[in-house]
């Protein structure tokens, strides 16, 4: 077992992460048509495909994220696949893998090593040793690398210098992480974003999960507003307490809906806003992640539980074997 | 403010409501190439496409769920877009389609009337006086129906005759349904599903929070094994319960990770197995949402809650224009 301050030391190495994933993909590129991307992983290493759903929003070429033993019916020979799994041996990644390979798909794999390894040609190698849930950023930058290399997406060097700068903070990002801790006080924390910034909220979500081993969920404005709103009419506040994670660029409306229901949700419940940092996109998600892994790493701590093993995971394991 | 009684009547009229919605669609087509369906809806008639989804598992063409005021930037003629709003004057819906609009999409409404009905050519108008959450019916078949008619899916006859075999069997719902509600406690329900079912625990889920004003959350094996799961290390058996919805064709993997997690999860909370019933795809599906509505009256029940109206999004309504 790692000791307690491990995680703490390699969340603090976040922005080194993010410029050694930069450097991590070697002019792979993907040639002909691509009419889809398929992003395979599960966990942890599913986050790297949500993003880049987020980051291709306005692109013709639809991001599927695909956590399951299966692909979907409609991978062909035009499917760009990017199979990932830290490991390299998550069984559901290598099952998916097989029935890409089936198809015909373009697969690339990103992976630290193991069976996923043996079984793709393309392959593009980061480095081992780190939990799965902290090597995000080796799970998403060599996909953005591909993509660009390809032609299929533009990366401006200004955005990443952008990112690059808004992470060395590290003083605000430790401080701001331990405030947002202070606020949960033993509290299921819902958390909230726009649609398109749902993969931040679900990575501070399962963030909670794993480093605190404690519930946490999140939903999307303004889907939670034709159901899950309803149960803030009678919610007690000594069990939960909401987070919302507001981005500049949300639809007007959507900030209108923000503003309300932290009102209506604020007489039931505590709520907490986080505000994203940073003006183009990759540094608004990389510096509000960066910030969530904090958070999540001193609710642990307040919740005395040692953020590093996740020993129902292993257990599971075990026992599927 | 309608009886309390009113919302117990209309889910007993599922059935019927699932008759009628079958003849609901007259002969309507499309034409051309389809190479993607986008179904546009919030809340209650979002679930008409998540179920689509489910039912197109095999297609070559994609279903996308779009759940906001705009949509995905590959739509184009070749699109087919349902856009659902029971009561035609969802904001979100009338947003997405005038972008699809623009985009020169082939549209569809479905819908009891208000805007939509003036902005959409090809209408197919469902019955209006229910809540939409009620009308889920009315806001499936007829895509199905459009489907079947454009040789786009296959539906047998015969399935539809198992589902509305199963559903007959009003006694078995009102008490297994009361089972099921007896079994919550004033504890918060975490509702899982294989990936492929997870429409059915979102429709559990969402008819919890609206029906019985109560939280519930919903998750899909295998993805909450690799985080979710370790929550359930210290998680207190006061404040929570599992149901877990199993179906005969989950993935022999997912059986055992089901297997595996009952036991694990069992050891901190209290675990319901809910298990599908039928042959076919749409009795299993259908049997078990008209069973899971069932259940979350009767967890308003016993939460001493009135099931029909609510409040809370009305209130948000308001303050909204």
């Amino acid at each position: 077992m790692m000791d307690k301050s491990d995680m703490l030391g390699v969340l603090k190495k976040f922005p080194a992460l993010c410029r050694e994933a930069l450097g991590l993909n070697k002019g792979l590129t993907v040639s002909g048509d691509i009419t889809s991307i398929v992003v395979v992983g599960m966990g942890g290493s599913s986050i790297g495909g949500q993003i880049l759903k987020m980051y291709m929003k306005d692109s013709k070429i639809p991001v599927f994220i695909n956590r399951g033993y299966d692909i979907p019916a409609f991978v062909d020979h035009e499917t760009l696949v990017f199979a990932i799994s830290y490991s390299g041996n998550t069984e559901e990644t290598l099952s998916a893998v097989k029935a890409a390979k089936d198809k015909k798909a373009q697969i690339i794999a990103i992976t630290s090593g193991g069976q996923l390894e043996k079984e793709v040609e393309k392959i593009i190698k980061v480095p081992p040793g780190y939990q799965p849930r902290a090597a995000v950023p080796f799970l998403f930058f060599p996909m953005m690398g591909v993509l660009y290399n390809s032609k299929i997406i533009e990366v401006r060097n200004s955005d990443l210098n952008e990112m690059m700068q808004l992470l060395q903070d590290s003083e605000y990002y430790v401080e701001e992480g331990q405030r947002l801790a202070k606020v949960v006080k033993n509290r299921v924390p819902i958390i909230y974003t726009s649609e398109d910034f749902e993969a931040v909220g679900y990575r501070f979500k399962t963030q909670i999960n794993e480093n605190a081993k404690f519930p946490a969920f999140n939903n999307v404005f303004s889907e939670m507003n034709h159901n899950e709103i309803n149960a803030f009419q009678f919610i007690e506040r000594s069990k939960f307490m909401a987070f919302i994670i507001r981005d500049s660029k949300d639809h007007p409306r959507i900030k209108k809906r923000f503003d309300i229901c932290s009102e209506i949700m604020g007489e039931r419940v505590d709520v907490e806003q986080i505000l994203t940092k940073g003006k183009c996109l990759l540094a608004r998600i990389f510096s509000t992640i960066h910030l969530c892994d904090m958070a999540s790493y001193y609710i642990a701590i307040e919740q005395r539980v040692d953020p590093t093993p996740v020993e129902v995971i292993e257990k599971l394991k075990k026992q599927l074997k």
